[in-house]
């Protein structure tokens, strides 16, 4: 008999991860290389140490080892927030009258409130480990910038932060947060670079783009000692501290003879799905029983369904490497009519691999109002404010579990809720009177996007 | 040998408490009745039917039944987000460099972000039970409209919140989350009510209070059928349902072999407090061994220790029934310049009893400012960014554990962590800029505000 299942399955601290897994030592593919922007050759640790710290250099590159230990410094870092709980959303189940059983895995217990803080306190850690006194990064929504300046807080690391100027001038609570953890928080374009002079010299009046907020935080950590440059998605090192997600959730799953038949998450950058999925997807690699992937993307910024594999660069500005992934083209601008994290123009080259050989299953591009309105009624019958993000996840969650309404099957769902809500209530207002916009771009608007390098389309 | 202490100590949900515990049952005291406003006769539940639910009217008067059992839908929704954490705080200890061990019960891992829900739910479920449709209620700050409006959101029932109209205007995220859960927000001195009306044609302008609010919500209740009013605060009801904050803290101190030498928690209406130390007292009463209590309150407004212990309105309106409290007046009006939400004149009459006869063993009034540096110094080292009101306790806890420190003792403190601090920025800005300014009133201004009755004074 099974084991009757709690609304909220917590894991015990003895249970919390040890090691992180390392999805790529079990992929089939031969792992096409990220390449330096100045000689399109592979990029070594060497050319990635003058920005990166060297053992998150070293994980970036790492195609071969399984598991990588959770330091212990990072491990205790982790019990103030994890492990975090699985929840069984019986009262969702409930308001849709459906027999499927859904699950999901809830990042936002923490006050970044979301699963960046996974990553944020790693690489916090292995920059102090090695001596660095300072580190920058830029943030747009601020989910990011709010993590790391609560790890670089946890361990007196400086922190510069470039926010793009209207979140800065929009979001004056993001940068209030950020700044009671003793960040430095800088509108971008700033006085402060060559690059933001630059900007605000051309563009007098430019309310900023994440591009330009790299290039100056790159900028930065290149041009003083002892200071590196941190980001919070895309990376392969990002995407390896995020399975903690999947490896507690399926802990915590099998400890309730539970399996997943349907795994659904929303892809952005992609880390945070990429970590949920992992270790569901070392089963499927296997050739096992293992669950059907849905990556769920904004309509607005279609980087999976109507983007291309190719070389491009992780930047507007392209000043990073070249990584082989799905993308909307590095020229692509999201628009600004749709909230929340996810407008951004490529995606993980983890996940894009996986896609690309058919081990994700199926990427599916859903419109903001609907999203929102699956929010809301989430939001209702679970509690939980999620975020806009998150509830892209929330959508598609839903409309499984009708979809075995209407054919009587009981499957098991899990969804990642990465995050809460509580500071994107300008877009739930926008929602909440109607003023909310769907938005999807045309072919053309696609094509004029595209910038990756016709000789490297391999 | 003891066990080894986990960073967060969970209950399971078969421990989630099945009755609140009604302290009243085991006082000391003959248990001042609350008045009739009109007769000033003890109120029968006749008397606060036409207010209040009817059975929370019976709550709201038993002084006899020791346990209260929770109906099944309110456990069930509190699985949802119960049982709250315990907190060990290891590393504040280590910052602190404190022999002291330190716990907090943490109540912010819900939406409202507060313990308010505990007792917005028990308050929505009641008044479904009863049949009612619609409720009113006033928020101040917001966090108790937050919570009703989760609460009625899941019961389906109408909601009506008044908000004090600077808040309204000052904090449009609060009232964009209690919409997004089904509520009507309306900003108070409102032209829905004839008190509302009369004051906005008297103050042309006026910015309300929370005394008009609750006049306008009241009005409404009881002018309208199948609708009640409730109240999220100093009410015996509400210490009654936040009772589980305190059940579930001695479980799992109880389960590790550990016993608070000192309970701390912010005291402003009361009912946080009371509910954390409630089973604790109960210890207290018997004679057995039991904690110091210590009630920490704003210098700002300090009803416990400037104020007189005597009976008086609970609103300033003076239309609600009249307690006998420690109270400052029901004509003090608190000065604006302290944020969070105890900015209240008087106090539960549960805890101002137990304070008077020595059970509470001290009140402590502390500085705005004292209060911020302490909050910033633990969102550093635990992550959590707490509300204004729960750093209050946060300070007075560090400061004995820096007398543990001084001491050599290795004292065992519990405090409580009400609820976090996301839609407090704006004072979190005023700190981090140096804007922020102490206040506590002179005893000219103390002085003005009384206002109980004086044949009233026994």
């Amino acid at each position: 008999m099974k084991k009757e299942i709690p609304y909220k399955i917590y894991l015990s601290e003895e249970e919390l991860p040890r090691q992180w897994y390392n999805v790529r030592a079990d992929m089939n593919t031969d792992h096409a290389p990220i390449l330096n922007p100045k000689t399109l050759k592979p990029a070594t640790v060497a050319d990635l140490e003058p920005v990166f710290c060297t053992e998150l250099a070293k994980q970036e590159l790492n195609t071969t080892d399984k598991y990588i230990d959770i330091p212990e410094e990072v491990r205790n870092f982790y019990k103030m927030y994890r492990p975090a709980p699985l929840v069984r959303a019986y009262c969702l189940e409930k308001a849709l009258g459906t027999p499927a059983k859904i699950y999901y895995k809830f990042e936002g217990n923490n006050t970044s409130g979301s699963h960046k803080l996974n990553s944020a306190i790693a690489q916090a850690y292995y920059a102090k480990e090695q001596g660095i006194k300072h580190l920058t990064t830029e943030t747009g929504a601020g989910q990011w910038g709010t993590a790391l300046s609560m790890a670089c807080g946890y361990f007196g690391i400086d922190l510069t932060v470039f926010m793009v100027k209207c979140s800065y001038e929009q979001k004056p609570f993001r940068k209030a947060v950020m700044q009671t953890y003793g960040a430095n928080v800088i509108p971008s374009p700033s006085m402060t670079t060559n690059v933001g002079k630059k900007i605000n010299e051309e563009f007098p009046g430019s309310t900023g783009s994440l591009g330009t907020a790299i290039s100056e935080a790159v900028e930065v950590a290149t041009s003083q000692p002892d200071t590196k440059y941190v980001l919070g998605s895309v990376l392969n090192q990002v995407l390896l501290h995020q399975t903690i997600i999947g490896l507690e959730a399926k802990t915590a799953m099998l400890k309730y003879d539970e399996y997943p038949d349907i795994v659904i998450g929303c892809a952005g950058g992609g880390s945070n799905l990429g970590g949920l999925m992992a270790p569901f997807m070392e089963d499927k690699i296997a050739g096992k029983q293992a669950p059907y992937f849905i990556a769920v993307e904004p309509a607005s910024c279609p980087s999976l369904t109507k983007g291309k594999f190719a070389y491009d660069y992780c930047d507007t500005g392209k000043v990073t490497p070249l990584a082989k992934m799905y993308t909307l083209g590095s020229g692509f601008i999201p628009s600004s009519s749709h909230s929340g994290g996810l407008r951004y123009h490529g995606m993980s080259p983890i996940l894009s691999q996986l896609y690309h050989d058919g081990y994700i299953d199926e990427a599916r591009a859903v419109k903001q109002t609907d999203v929102f309105a699956a929010a809301t009624q989430f939001a209702k019958v679970e509690g939980i404010l999620p975020a806009p993000e998150s509830s892209h996840a929330i959508k598609v969650a839903i409309d499984e579990a009708l979809k075995c309404k209407e054919t009587g099957e009981a499957k098991t769902i899990l969804f990642g809720l990465t995050g809460t809500g509580y500071f994107d209530l300008a877009a739930y207002t926008a929602f909440n009177e109607n003023r909310m916009e769907d938005y999807a771009p045309t072919d053309e608007e696609l094509a004029k996007g595209f910038s990756y390098i016709p000789e490297l389309d391999i």
